[in-house]
This record gives C-alpha cells, structure tokens and sequence, in this order.
C-alpha cells in the first residue's frame, strides 16, 4: 500500500475568487502580514500496489481525466513519504 | 516572500463522500489498483515576509480560525521550497 497525492490548483492565469475571499477576510478577523491567497484541491490515493512508474502514470492519467480540469487546473503528483 | 501551504482534510474517522464518489468512478473509467480517495483542500499563502516561527504561528492561527473546521477536519502547515 502506498498513498500519493495528487495537488490540484487554478492556473495562475484563472482568477480565484475563493482564494480572493480569504484574503479579503484575513485583515478583518485580525491577521496581516499576506499577500495572496489561492485554493485548490487535495486528492489523497491510496493504491493497492507500490508507487512504482507505471502506478504514477496511471494516477496521471486519473488527474488528467476525473480529478483536474486541465482547461483551468494545474496538478501534481506526488508518492507521501 | 515565502509561500506557505496549508493542507486540510477531513479527520480519518469523518466520513468522506466526495472520495468515495471518486473512487467508485475510477473503475467505471477503466483504472485499477486505487483502494481508497480521501478529498481535501489546499491553500497557498503568500507572505509578505519570511516564513519564520512567528508567521507559522499565525498562519496555524488563521487555519484554526478561518481554512479548517477543526471539529471535523485536520490541517498541516508547511513552508513551500
């Protein structure tokens, strides 16, 4: 068993506004000091095999087809220590 | 400028419908090998200044407060290299 993560986030060039909220709301509940904020998703994977090659580009292809929206999204895949 | 993430997902004792859905999709999409999908959330934070002890505690501050519902879900905090 082996457990990867695969981060989801909004192209830089698409506008958060969820991202933008937060960081609107930040100085009004008393906390300074940032700039930006963005939100994404986080997908954890828990595979029945080892994070061996083929298994990660079979989670690449889950990213590409069911977890991102490749038009407006940006993914990472990663195997979690 | 440093970027911090803060990743939130529900407590493993929370039921995870979103995750369940996306697993049971996965074989209907011809995948194989995934035995469980925990969905989250991620924030990235930029910091107008360095990501030193002070501002990670803030930034726990501002999970605990506004990015997490701690009485169902889990936060980590880490500085992005």
């Amino acid at each position: 068993m082996a457990r990867v993560i695969v981060d989801v986030m909004l192209k830089p060039e698409i506008l958060d506004p969820q991202g933008q909220a937060i960081a609107r709301a930040l100085p009004r509940l008393g906390f300074s000091g940032v700039a930006a904020v963005r939100q994404g998703k986080r997908f954890e994977l828990e595979l029945e095999g080892p994070a061996d090659d083929t298994a990660l580009a079979e989670v690449r292809k889950m990213a590409e087809t069911l977890l991102a929206n490749t038009v407006i999204e940006d993914y990472t895949v990663r195997v979690e220590e």
